[in-house]
């Protein structure tokens, strides 16, 4: 939600000098994404994002993510397009960061999806899923379960000070989780942040799919649960079973999971909430006295977290029998 | 530079619904004003700047900017022009705040203005005070010689904070300025704001005004001299009498100013030096610890300040003989 670096008209200029998009008309740095700077930049050619690396994001996995997107676009993904410069490089330079240029995608992303946008993620998910099948590149997903006891650490006995007894829950349902979670799934590139901030619609049409940052190899499922858990509540905690029957069926209109997988969702949703509960915590413990940016809510993922313990089988999700 | 409203796409698509621009394509949350909130819209009728009234501007004013963006706009100022609509407002409401929406101008702003930029923005200003004569509302300046005093009490002695002695300065500065201010100089009105960020420019050629939430009736010479403190200084403080001589001769091409406003000219500088001296001043006291955002330094305008104390003469500023 903010513009970290400031770049001025000249560095840009000669930036983009090297690459073929004529003349800079206009370039506004704007409030999207919390990790990079991102500028929306109105050229001779048309729109794009110009998008600068921050720190928390390491330099030698771009080529990962970038290859990504532009893998994905030539496989019918509407996602944004690395352009290349004069040098063929995607990855360039920019007031001392990497940074790179890519298309602009029209659509706005919607704050409370209705069952037809939990359709269309559904279906672009698993579109995904199977456009990702033949990319050559890997990322080890950072924030998979061996990343979670290291974040359970950092929070450490502070977990507490967000709800009383956190930390023995955080440490109980990892232990629970190492020892469960599954093994011999279908794994592939999974985009795993596919939240409504990263959907676009023009409508109720999806329009396009942003955000490649976390994206990494990890279980295809897993990306599933992740997504039922981001699309499929309402903002009182509870769970709209026809948002998850319309986000699993049109997940199931493009790529049908094994009974395995299936049988695996429970596990694998708590594992998701898991994940988000952590992040935000850690996030929420780190915040200094008097920042403007106010972190989101980890306590949002406990509650997704003890409903999920509560579920048996797939079909409580909203599985058509 | 920062989005204060955050606006949910139903409550937007709601809004645009009462003006004829057709469907949204996008919006994006713009790092661009720091009193309000802005984002960039792309509907099927083009590109807008939405911009919503955060506290700091007073409601009841909010006609005297549109009427003047519109009046100057029908007088050949490329500045953003309010677009109405269906029942021919240009002031509406979103999220509980005034809202209007203004045409997208393009253009980059420079952050080191050279000689031709300085001989555009000269220009520019006049034809400003030129159009804007004819303008029926009016606007008192509110940062103007009677609101220094105000401004230095709210900074009080924590000014000596900022700088050694600095409360003592102020005080004599007001003092001095109040018994010598010129009282019969042509008025009209003035953009009082026109920084290198609100001028935008495609290559050298100044393509447009921006942001006139400041504009108010005040000394049309006034307004030249916050634009020498503006455009004319190096970053090390010192005084390019080049780009000042090409300022005021852009200036001098459009609106030749008297006599007498020439001699004011010094004094008028001293003014708008205090002016932005006095509201950094307090912007700088009331930043709270640890916020992410560093407003701008004071002392860049007690420097210029110095500079105007021994000037004599407005030829000091690069008039031609």
């Amino acid at each position: 939600m903010a513009v970290y670096t400031d770049v001025g008209e000249e560095e840009l200029a000669k930036f983009l000098a090297g690459y073929d998009l004529g003349a800079l008309l206009s370039c506004k740095g704007i409030a999207e994404g919390v990790e990079n700077t991102n500028y929306l930049l109105h050229t001779a050619a048309g729109y794009f994002i110009l998008t600068l690396y921050e720190k928390r994001v390491a330099k030698a996995e771009l080529p990962f993510f970038l290859g990504l997107m532009e893998h994905l676009a030539t496989r019918g993904i509407n996602c944004p397009q690395p352009v290349k410069n004069k040098k063929g490089n995607a990855l360039a330079e920019l007031a001392g960061r990497p940074a790179a240029l890519v298309t602009f995608l029209e659509g706005v992303s919607v704050r409370r999806p209705n069952v037809s946008h939990c359709t269309a993620v559904g279906r672009a998910l698993a579109q995904l899923h199977l456009a990702g099948n033949d990319f050559k590149l890997h990322r080890r997903n950072a924030l998979g379960l061996s990343g979670w006891e290291p974040l359970a650490r950092t929070a450490g006995k502070r977990a507490d000070e967000v709800a009383p007894g956190l930390q023995r829950i955080i440490a109980d349902e990892i232990a629970h989780l190492s020892a469960q979670w599954p093994q011999h799934l279908p794994r592939g590139v999974i985009h795993a942040d596919l939240f409504p901030d990263n959907v676009f619609f023009l409508g109720d049409k999806l329009s396009g799919l942003i955000d490649f940052y976390f994206a990494c190899d990890d279980l295809l499922s897993y990306d599933l649960a992740i997504c039922l858990n981001a699309w499929c509540f309402e903002i009182d905690g509870s769970y709209n079973v026809t948002k998850g029957r319309a986000l699993l069926s049109g997940y199931f209109e493009v790529r049908a999971p094994s009974v395995e997988e299936l049988e695996a969702l429970p596990l694998l949703a708590r594992g998701a909430a898991l994940r988000f509960l952590l992040t935000r915590l850690v996030d929420w413990l780190d915040v200094p006295a008097g920042a403007l940016v106010r972190p989101k809510d980890p306590l949002e993922y406990l509650k997704k977290l003890r409903f999920h313990r509560r579920i048996d089988h797939a079909r409580d999700y909203g599985l058509a029998a």
